[in-house]
């Protein structure tokens, strides 16, 4: 029998957790992945190397690595300096394929060779390979530029709502990612941050549109909590219609729910800190397929010192999240 | 039959070439390695990560590096980077040890790692895990302290001699090297900079006495140039004295001497510009035994453009100096 064909679209740590979790089951694996970020060590990799962004590409390999590739070299891709003028703040995957880059000529061939090194078994294709950057502009008439401002957002910036997301210039899809969704039995959205990391990725031309035409089963894994500046005071049913509006034709079919909020005390009050609260659920049938379940890790994560990033506290578990999507299949 | 064990003693680009040659035979190599370097990539990984320096140890990993080890990660472990602020200048091969010290917890452990992942084939030792640093008194009076400003004088100050080179503060040997010293059939002092890369691993405590005591043959490779500010104006018997006033008890056995001086046309005028010339044979066999012969390599070599010091231009040639090496045995 031939293997079924799942394509992720994402970035960052939802995708990590939800390849994390796909690997394990005999299915072709795709990832598509977001080359907007512009912050942190992608700051350094756009704006000093003149390279497209890596970090999330990386956290992608890194998922993807199997089993039998080096610990070591595991441990080291997700390893980020705290030491070091410059290079404090610096993933070592991003300085790895920097230097690969300078070598081989092409990013696609660093990206290619790091692959093989980490012996990763799936396909990642980054979205685009245009150099571009994100531009969001807001109910209150403000335009910003630039992932990392439209995802960490300035001091009273949550009130406002993003109202189009774009991207300067028009970027080009890549086209083994356009064939990977067309080919596509499953196709995933997020967790993630909903502009951030998902709806990034359907701006690009012809993404959406593909997306649109695939006969693939289309999946949303809905996050845990609202983020400030993005989704403030979002519901189920508003990050779901937001992703529609991208995709267009209501094409989500179905979504994934978390229905376990036990956390140990002081979690929520983290939470509040950074003006994210649990998602409330009022998805009803005539919105999608709902898919409801424990869905969360039990495993509460820290943030590295060096990352300058700030990181979820409570995360979807791989193995929770696979098993559902896989029983969508 | 026992393989025969030969030690070589230095750091730098004279020590790379011996290894390089030596690994080809069937001969147990061991490699004892200079840790005062100060200069460049390894400033900041003294400075800024609190590290002993690695520069001089990762191009003795490459060299020995098994022809099955990965090409990539050769070409990685000798790439130095162009861009980046604090970045540019650091060699991709001191930011992966400093990365797998921080995740190992020590030092030795990730030169370890790294022996591993590069299949590097031979033992290298690092001469001290003393955090030390090189000072040089000169004829003048003066005093300098760091292996960078006595390897990179200022304008004039080249007329010097270095009358005593000592460690700041005390040095105990790494056992193994000693070990090593003591078992060696034959040890190799050189080619490379007198003090900063030979001399400088003679006066970490039980060095020399272990080399004195060594019933090993003693070879020390001369040179092909002067170094401005560490040997103006020595000729090959000069090179050998300050050797043997290190290591005591006249105990260097053999010399070998380039006897090929054809070369292109401006190089000698190159090497001029930083006033080094050609060293000038004067040895007689009343200093050691002498072997004389072509052991150039008829490559020229160009310095990278990222590469803040300076390198020779010409060079000895690995398998010349190997096939009279193992003569020796």
């Amino acid at each position: 029998m031939k293997r079924k064909k799942i394509v992720v679209i994402g970035g960052g740590t939802g995708t990590y957790t939800v390849l994390s979790g796909l690997k394990k089951y005999p299915v072709e694996l795709s990832v598509i992945v977001t080359m907007m970020d512009s912050g942190g060590s992608n700051r350094v990799i756009r704006d000093e190397f003149g390279l497209l962004p890596t970090s999330d590409i990386r956290q992608c390999m890194v998922a993807l690595a199997s089993n039998h590739s080096s610990e070591m070299l595991r441990k080291l891709f997700t390893y980020r300096y705290n030491q070091g003028t410059g290079i404090s703040g610096m993933t070592f995957g991003n300085l790895f394929m920097a230097a690969l880059t300078d070598i081989y000529g092409s990013q696609e061939e660093a990206i290619k060779k790091t692959c093989d090194i980490l012996d990763v078994r799936g396909n990642i294709f980054p979205v685009t390979f245009d150099n571009v950057h994100l531009v969001a502009r807001y109910d209150n008439g403000e335009q910003v530029l630039g992932e990392h401002f439209i995802d960490e957002p300035g001091e009273g910036d949550g009130g406002r709502k993003i109202v189009e997301l774009e991207l300067i210039p028009r970027a080009r899809a890549n086209r083994r990612a356009l064939r990977a969704i067309k080919e596509a039995d499953l196709i995933v959205f997020g967790p993630g941050d909903l502009y951030a990391s998902v709806i990034c990725n359907l701006i690009v031309d012809g993404v959406a549109e593909a997306v649109r035409k695939s006969k693939a089963k289309k999946v949303y894994v809905l996050n845990l909590m609202t983020k400030y500046g993005q989704t403030d005071g979002y519901k189920a049913s508003d990050h779901l219609r937001d992703l529609n509006k991208y995709l267009g034709d209501k094409a989500v079919d179905a979504v994934l729910v978390n229905t376990n909020w036990k956390f140990p005390k002081g979690i929520m009050a983290r939470y509040k800190q950074e003006k994210a609260y649990p998602i409330k659920d009022d998805l009803t049938t005539k919105d999608a397929k709902i898919v409801r379940g424990n869905l969360v890790s039990s495993k509460i994560f820290k943030k590295a010192k060096s990352d300058k990033l700030r990181r979820s506290l409570i995360r979807h578990d791989p193995e929770k999240v696979a098993r559902k999507l896989i029983s969508l299949l």
